[in-house]
């Protein structure tokens, strides 16, 4: 198996790089002070260093599903199985239910295709258009493959988020077809106009709607959940207990004691403040020192997705490499051919000076060999 | 997939029920004071909450690898991959190295069963005798099977530890079959006498030796490491990265920040003193409660094990569960037929009070029925 071009680059940058790689969040929001504080209330009972229930956390999985049922999709405690990362959850997924194969998006997020390989589960991939997959493609595939893995919003790497049409018609042809949906959430509610429904909401029954607290709180604690039917997590947990038996009990006990003491909300919208104004700062300044990037204004998430047409951007990020810059080369989330003029840039991580330094240096690497 | 009966137990026991299942440590051993200490170095740094390395925090290898040193087993910090829990570290050596099957012991861990399992990797049992696995049988199968998976010290679920002679007969016997050696220490530190060699010593390029902090520390962080050639190292590490990127952040800064402040070898001490005192207390409990139970002493780890011929201990354990009492029926270690009248006893995590009471307990439940 091939290590991730993402996972590699992350051991070898250092602090003096600058990266548009990854999916970093801003460290600077990480509430750091309240995490201490819930971490000490964590700690005043033993049970938080012993082994715990593979399902998860009681108190937490009761506070998940309150969390979808206020936005009116109804869920119960036991709808929700706490997973080591969202990452985990799709090879939980991957491993026991899919078997004929999955369809993805192409561009696909990186992570998922290991997963899919790792468990032997086949990929079909379908194109994103600006508001969704090709849907006739999409029935073709669904209709042979019986399971999509779709990012509705603000997808990882392109930054696309569906319209309602589209996500009504994803339910409606994942319906007809009796095929099972695996929503991932990661940056659903990173969003700066305002917030979609899940398109699991139409199917709660026959979807697996992943949500994680990398993006919306912190990364490192890899503490992410699965909301499906009691049927569904049952056929689920005994893959999650014989990968790692449990989700840490204490970082799941932290995350828990936080929210007590300061709800998710607050966080969440000032992450969407921050980001947006990031997403600007980066939008504006590829506009004035890369104008041979071509892209759409994204509205939510980490990414801004585009292509510098006819360029090689991996020989292109090799050479940045050398300046201690980097980005993800589109062909890089490709299972087979395709992207090789595209690059996904992240604006979460880096600050304004980085963006303005960064980008002079790509523009520069670019101007080079053109 | 079937889920572990021991899993299933943990879900459902109360704080009332009386455990011997399980491989739950004595929670009232946690530094849980020094933890909230070291909860709070780890946090002064907001690195502690991003995303990190897949093969672990650097200063934690480091620490580790020093340990094995000192021991006489030269490692370096390059040499280790931390895991989220050993539990992982099976699943990742099942993924990538394993293609013939695996020789495993009879009775064997269930966790490891789950994981080959789960890999779609074959096992093939080899008796267990008082001084480790019976060495006709072990030579025949790992000439097939080309790997085996064993656990030298204090064996879950037979607290076997292997003598001198069996280990280098098993390390020679490998060597000689070009075998792929996969060495279980969750245990090893527990010893009540003296420390044994490990096996992987006598093969440092052929095997993977797999640590934890779960028996030593605490369990709930599921943090374990994998010391491994650096070759072997590179073969894991893209399962690992695909099964959850990376072991939380937060749980590692934590291990390496007690360590700092505390080492860990007094705090083994105190385990080891108080395991080898439980261990008394529950053997001597059984030879006056629960004559007709038949086992050898362990001499370390956290079971004993043995059998009360001719009864069949699974209904006898469906018995017990009434009245809230629970151990681990012996034919739950055997992945066909085998082991029922056997039973595994933990004694790591009972009060002595609950020891008298659980014991007189199953002894009545035993004498309903004979």
């Amino acid at each position: 198996m091939k290590r991730s071009f993402i996972r590699e680059i992350l051991d070898v940058i250092t602090k003096e790089s600058i990266s548009f790689a990854g999916g970093l969040p801003d460290a600077a929001l990480f509430p750091l002070e309240a995490f201490r504080r819930a971490a000490d209330t964590a700690l005043q009972e033993a049970s938080a260093l012993q082994y715990s229930a593979s399902q998860g956390y009681g108190p937490l999985r009761e506070k998940i599903a309150r969390r979808y049922s206020d936005a009116g999709f109804a869920t119960h405690a036991e709808e929700i199985l706490i997973t080591t990362g969202s990452q985990q959850a799709i090879n939980l997924i991957a491993m026991s239910v899919l078997h004929k194969g999955v369809t993805v998006e192409l561009p696909a997020y990186l992570g998922a295709l290991s997963a899919f390989r790792l468990a032997g589960v086949t990929t079909d991939g379908v194109a994103l258009e600006a508001d969704g997959v090709d849907m006739d493609a999409f029935r073709k595939s669904i209709a042979v493959t019986r399971a999509a893995y779709l990012i509705p919003d603000f997808q990882n790497p392109t930054g696309v988020s569906y319209s309602i049409e589209k996500r009504n018609a994803v339910a409606q042809a994942m319906q007809e077809t009796g095929a099972l949906l695996i929503e991932d959430a990661a940056y659903s509610e990173l969003y700066f106009g305002r917030s979609m429904p899940a398109i699991s909401a139409a199917m709660p029954q026959e979807s697996f709607h992943l949500g994680s607290f990398s993006k919306i709180l912190v990364p490192g604690l890899r503490v992410g959940w699965v909301r499906a039917s009691e049927a569904n997590i049952r056929r689920i947990l005994p893959i999650k207990e014989a990968l790692d038996l449990h989700t840490s009990s204490l970082d799941q006990r932290i995350i828990d004691a936080y929210w007590d003491a300061n709800g998710v909300d607050a966080h969440i919208a000032e992450i969407r403040r921050s980001y947006e104004a990031k997403k600007n700062v980066m939008a504006e300044t590829l506009l004035a020192l890369l104008p041979e990037f071509e892209f759409n204004m994204p509205r939510g998430g980490m990414f801004i997705y585009g292509r510098i047409p006819g360029v090689d951007t991996k020989a292109l990020v090799r050479r940045c490499l050398e300046r201690d810059v980097v980005f993800v080369p589109g062909a890089e989330f490709y299972p087979e051919e395709g992207g090789s003029d595209e690059i996904r840039f992240n604006f979460s991580h880096a600050t304004p000076e980085q963006m303005q330094k960064g980008i002079q240096i790509i523009a520069e690497c670019l101007r080079e060999t053109l």
